[in-house]
């Protein structure tokens, strides 16, 4: 038998994927899983959207342009030169999600053995990422005691070496919620001048702010508008994740037209999911400020159901749909799969993520979760009851 | 302003792309190009496809899993397991894309520095995926007087070193519609299994064999089951292009098992090609009699046409819908972009592939040009009209 790559041996596995056995296992038992574990949300698709597509009147499904149809760039164009003026529809590229344009990013920018620095914990597929790019990912830790903000610009410096070609943050974040603010998207701008780095920022959750805070967007950094590569996506703005359409935007004209060159080689964006995220751009404010609102109300819901158990540390995030908690266990690899296996609240248990999944750090995170509030307000509420009992019995063990 | 990696400075353009703004310009002279160049068919997708996504009752666009719909791939695994019998769903991984099969088959079978054997020409984006992956392409020379035939396997043998991982095939061919005889698939079989080889075929036109021929896939090579990876496509069986659904197919657990892991960093195929592409599934018989009735007396046409130009060869293909023809000039690349710039009959002219963009041996195939055969028939005798008077003035110069 031939030889698997020691690249694809190496690939990590999703950290949430190890506990879907047992999950199973429990919904075999009669057991219903709240599942605060992934991301894909339980609001409708924009109704613009799907209505494009039910009315297409294609007759042949053809490749668009490798950088996505020009109209859809165009309307992207529209969008983003809201957040930053001057934003063309050459400085944008339509990729097959975020996922894409993170791949397409990583192996345009970097060679093997390079360097990107990245605030942990942080969404674990950049590993994924990054290991088939060949790039190593140099972990700075953030401290949940601050509600992982942005960690001092000197620690940044002391992981910059000769490899060190880039900085990723995710704003907000994934895992953590944390809106990052102008000012210390300032700091990231002159360790990023000074080095010459390139620095990238995942803003697929832009949409999702809360408590009146705005989001700064990179692309407005001045000065350092050939450093700045934004990976964004329709999958949660829209709830729209099967679409599989993203975007890569930079103003750096040779680093578009070489990530253009790896997607002429695999042709073209999906058409259908063009489609409708096209269409979606029409989509109402009133969508985007009902879908806050039921967001906000889950986040609080959560939250504070979350800090008032004993022992359950959680900060409040400023945006996105994920919270990252420290609960009084030691291992929440175990806890996780113990309240699978061995727990239930009135025929309800809860699965959600372990953080140590999310930290490239080993032993960092041992003591936390990673929780998404995609679900309604009465499953959150069940699922905070269900976690303090759980806690209550796996403590007394 | 920071670097552009390696690879991305090294990775190929497609061999079209250059030709394009001599189009433009020839068409803002109001001269109609007829595009031989591209593979983007002119068919039909089938109704029963598009009705299913006009009738789509989806609220939440969600992810699917990493490998695709369970139904669909169930769906796949009958219409394999008449290809190959015992196929199963777990066999099959549903994929953006052709391309997207080619990219994690090549990362979950190689390293960096390992190579791969590919006869020439083939298809000039297998060279983006290598260098992607940081692979290096060995190409086989495969000669025009023989149709393209498999080269005789001692060819192959001397290419084998220790770096060499694996053997890839089209079949049927793009760019020359060669379609391999059980025979020579069984040469391959011996040096796959001498040397513990990876053997990849594109199988992407297998519907689309000519003349009674019949497909052999590589999935029925017998005690080789480990070594066979085979990467398709609906793009062209259902004129679906813009759907961007393929498939990886093995029956190595491990390299599937492993093929998802890439799988699940990138989340899921796109939802609505694959509602689309599982309908496909139902595509009546009588679609591909059709198409394949055209496609021969579109074949027919054309290539009957190329053999009757003074100095024109062209080998009659067996499959696909693309042929490589021999013109009677020094440099096909000037001569593509003179016919664009310079030459028009009755308004028309015509854009063409110059082949040595599908050979890796630098000097190889530059009297040659790629052909698609996907236009109807009278654009299609245009264009042999067209290039005749082309060739005749060109060589009077």
């Amino acid at each position: 038998m031939p030889k698997i790559s020691n690249r694809g041996l190496a690939m990590p596995e999703s950290p949430i994927r190890k506990l879907v056995p047992y999950a199973e296992k429990a919904k075999s038992k009669g057991v219903e899983v709240i599942h605060l574990n992934i991301g894909q949300p339980d609001i409708k698709t924009p109704e613009v959207a799907l209505d494009r597509i039910k009315n297409i009147d294609l007759k042949v499904v053809e490749y668009s342009h490798s950088a996505g149809f020009e109209s859809y760039r165009k309307g992207l164009a529209n969008y983003y030169s809201e957040i930053s003026k001057g934003i063309t529809f050459e400085d944008i590229m339509v990729t097959t999600g975020g996922s894409e344009a993170l791949a397409f990013g990583f192996s345009t920018c970097m060679n093997p053995g390079d360097e990107i620095i990245i605030p942990e914990p942080f969404y674990a597929n950049y590993n994924g990422f990054a290991m088939a790019a060949g790039v190593k990912v140099q972990p700075i830790y953030s401290d949940i005691k601050s509600g992982f903000a942005l960690p001092p610009i000197e620690e940044f410096e002391k992981k910059i070496n000769k490899n060190t070609k880039g900085i990723l943050i995710c704003n907000p974040g994934n895992p953590t919620g944390y809106l990052y603010s102008q000012e210390e998207l300032n700091q990231l701008k002159e360790i990023v001048a000074k080095y010459d780095l390139y620095l990238f920022a995942d803003e697929v959750y832009r949409e999702f702010c809360y408590d009146g805070k705005q989001h700064y967007s990179i692309l407005n950094l001045e000065g350092i508008e050939n450093n700045v590569i934004v990976v964004d996506s329709v999958s949660k703005r829209y709830s729209m994740c099967g679409a599989r359409i993203g975007a890569l935007i930079s103003r750096n004209k040779e680093f578009m037209k070489t990530a253009l060159k790896f997607g002429q080689a695999r042709l073209s964006p999906p058409t259908f999911g063009q489609i409708a995220s096209e269409a979606a751009l029409e989509t109402p404010d009133s969508y985007f400020e009902e879908v806050n609102k039921e967001y906000i109300e889950r986040r609080d819901l959560l939250i504070d159901g979350l800090n008032s158990i004993d022992g359950v540390y959680c900060p409040k995030p400023g945006g996105a749909f994920y919270a990252v908690a420290e609960l009084p266990v030691e291992d929440s690899d175990h806890f996780c799969q113990w309240i699978l296996e061995d727990f239930e609240l009135n025929g309800q248990t809860v699965m959600m993520a372990p953080a140590s999944g999310f930290y490239a750090t080993e032993g960092k995170g041992k003591n936390q979760v990673r929780l998404a509030y995609v679900l309604e307000k009465e499953k959150l509420k069940n699922a905070v009851d269900c976690l303090k009992a759980a806690l209550k019995k796996y403590n007394e063990k």
